[in-house]
């Protein structure tokens, strides 16, 4: 089949964003972080980096797995997200990382409000983009 | 070191439902649910049994990784095993899943009531007990 | 910091196809497979597609870890792809799966040959970027 | 139903092993390492704990969703918990880790032994036993 999509814009999007955050979270604690050392692999800090890079991929397939739950899922992404980018900015020299934290849980915070909005799967007739 | 827990009792055992609840719910829709078809693959259920098995894991890393952020996870995992377990109750002929389902959602219940509680990192001079 | 990086373009290029192929896997057996039923959710096609997903997030995450071991999880990530290619080339009408796996197969296959070269992290004085 | 098994009992306790050796790795990188420290941090050491938590998690996943491919996945598996066996007896002080690790690459090996045999979903009229 062509893929075709029922998928909101604002969807895609957020599947971009988690995916984006989770890809910057992961890198950065595991390059930059473990090279730098000092407060950057302070407990607190790391933890979060390491929390945020896994919520983000999982928030990121429940909506690609057409979940009826991803609203709920998004919402905590959005809160560890923020907590995350406040962790960096305190760091300091985490900008990318504060600035891909920001971006996805604002296109989370959109999820919830579309929380009866179901994903792409649920809606008859078409199947769901993956060009994404 | 030899490793020793400052870890609840009551976080190691929602530790050890959810990693059953995600080794159940996996084993069975890629095992029993594809054999059987029918209802057992039908989209609602079946993606249904995808979340929960990806949220257990999820939120037991965030336990295995001394998450600050553990409770809320907690929260959103009781949610959708109990979808899930409602969703096995109807299908019938899921009683293992069920079953998993519920007691990992009252194990995640119980980790909410304790939000303040940090996972065995947070707290002073102790390591976590991986032994479980 | 800024993010600047070391890591190849090679490497850059495997990490955006592993993503895309685990995209559009999970995406079309979630939705697409499960929606149509029949041949597409035959045990033996619908758990490659399950592996396909998993391995590439998974290998997607030992570059992005910048992991010494990279090459060979992108060694099995490669033949994996290539069975789904197959699989999903015999059920037919999933064309975009079909093309997703196979050009992951070939990034994966480059980074094989590449074993030697460690993932950003590895080389001295540079962030990986994460601008994918 | 009452889930009875044809997963044999060497392919139970390789997802059992390989759990334990990510439970271990995740909490001893995520607590131990990061309160400790100095040589705990160091780069190669600390991604090594991650890659061998990430593999170990997904390795059980395959054999848990009955996949065809997890022999090949359960070498990898076993390399890499040998090299994160042999890092963490390097920093010391790492005792359950290494004996995790070791016990791991085992089990894993064993796997490779019998390729040939299908998890409990391929064959024919049973469950696979999720009782573990």
């Amino acid at each position: 089949m062509t893929h075709q999509t029922a998928m909101s814009p604002a969807m895609q999007q957020c599947i971009e964003d988690c995916q984006r955050c989770h890809n910057i979270c992961l890198q950065m604690a595991m390059d930059d972080c473990l090279r730098l050392g000092g407060k950057h692999v302070a407990p607190d800090h790391f933890r979060l980096m390491r929390d945020c890079a896994e919520i983000c991929e999982t928030t990121a397939n429940f909506m690609l797995g057409s979940s009826s739950k991803h609203a709920e899922v998004c919402g905590v992404c959005a809160d560890i997200c923020e907590a995350c980018a406040q962790s960096c900015a305190q760091i300091g020299n985490m900008d990318d990382c504060v600035k891909a934290c920001q971006q996805c849980a604002d296109s989370c915070r959109k999820m919830i409000g579309s929380a009866t909005q179901r994903p792409a799967g649920a809606q008859a007739g078409h199947g769901a983009s993956a060009r994404m």
